[in-house]
């Protein structure tokens, strides 16, 4: 008999968000699931871990039915505890999100759904993370999950090297509006950061980070251009951060 | 008249470690030096940033002379406020560290040494991370300020691709030990992570990240192969993590 499937499920929104149960849910056709995610929202974290903090895991019933943990770290602790801690081995996949928000170009760099699924792929396991552009807590989860459930199936059938993670965005559209899938490049854009100055109940300066997205690239194929055009943007996503182009170019370099 | 440079330093072991200053003493000798560096250790940090809390800029007269900020925030945090709160311009360079403890291989994605510079590379700014192969808080950095300093000075001549940022590892050699320079691929490795788990007063358990790494790297050239060598490493590093490779593969899959 076929051995079941292991799907280790995380995200940065934390274990109460309606996207992270709405990914549990297509996760569920594809295998076992088991949950680690954080026990409060972790937006922004990047690949961050606690290393002069001690991490805490408590059981939680919030997936009926489902092993489920939170935990007070990062979305990438979520991914070495849930290996290392509670299956005590790795599992088939990683899948992390369904994320609030869109996670396409150099947003990855930022994100905690992202960096959780390219700690999957440092561990060899194939791992995805699934980004919705829609920041309401009760955005509409079920296109996410008819296009992912492709995605996977695909994956399933057609394994890619186990070092590469996808990167998979959906617009904020109707089911039934977007175009299609489209296999993509991460756009080289920038946050034009500003931060808005104010003042606290004591006259001290304080700052929110805000700012304003810009996309720069011109090349065709990147995962903004696809989600502009209405499509679900898939992006294969590395650790590897060598510039080789400019390793040939360095090689110059007498030093 | 030649307007004097702009250098802009952080790190993050934050402004009280005694890298920040050595790394600031070495920049001086370029330009005019402003740090923006967290006011208490942000190590393991990543690329993250402080959305849902407010940030807090402090100046502090640590750095005699030069004008300096200690910042509630993280790496990323402190260049984002050093470019559109401090300076109110790019800066001609970034600077980031002298990390206590080495940042080669996979480690660039934990590291929020490395993710300042990173965060420089993604504003165009030319970029440079420096770390240490020793965790002592009382490290000896001349070795890094000497070697950091010819490669700062090759990079003034020889202008790289502002997308990309430069990885520089020293090893805990004596300077005069110190075999030379040598430019480098990102080693594959990983984390073999094992955490320990404890009970708190309450009987309750909770976990310390901890490890082995591993290096599964056969290829010649790359950084972790450099230091074992007894050389600097620098690794020219970017922030587009598109798995190109895959991606022509994944061209083939009918979604």
């Amino acid at each position: 008999m076929e051995k079941e499937r292991l799907i280790l499920v995380t995200n940065d929104d934390s274990v109460n968000a309606k996207g992270i149960h709405a990914l549990v849910e297509m996760a569920q056709q594809f295998g076992k699931v088991v949950v680690v995610a954080p026990d409060k929202p972790q937006s922004g974290m990047g690949h961050a871990i606690t290393i002069n903090d001690p991490l805490r895991l408590v059981s939680t019933n919030l997936f009926h039915g489902i092993e489920a943990y939170a935990c007070s770290g990062t979305p990438v602790d979520c991914v070495k505890l849930g290996i290392y801690e509670v299956l005590h081995r790795k599992p088939d996949y990683v899948f992390s999100g369904i994320n609030h928000g869109e996670n396409s170009s150099t947003n990855v760099l930022y994100s905690g759904t992202m960096s959780a699924a390219i700690e999957g792929a440092m561990e060899g396991i194939p791992s995805i993370g699934f980004s919705l552009a829609d920041f309401d807590s009760d955005a509409d989860f079920t296109a996410v999950q008819h296009f992912g459930a492709k995605i996977v199936q695909k994956l399933i059938e057609s394994p890619l090297n186990k070092s590469v993670c996808l990167n998979v965005n959906v617009p904020k559209l109707k089911q039934t509006s977007i175009q299609g899938i489209q296999i993509c490049k991460q756009a080289h854009a920038y946050w034009a950061d500003r931060f808005e100055r104010r003042k606290d109940q004591f006259g001290r300066d304080y700052f929110w980070l805000t700012g304003e997205f810009a996309d720069v690239d011109q090349r065709p194929d990147t995962d903004l251009q696809a989600l502009k055009n209405g499509f679900v943007s898939v992006v294969p996503t590395h650790f590897d951060l060598t510039a080789y182009d400019t390793l040939q170019q360095m090689k110059n370099w007498n030093l």
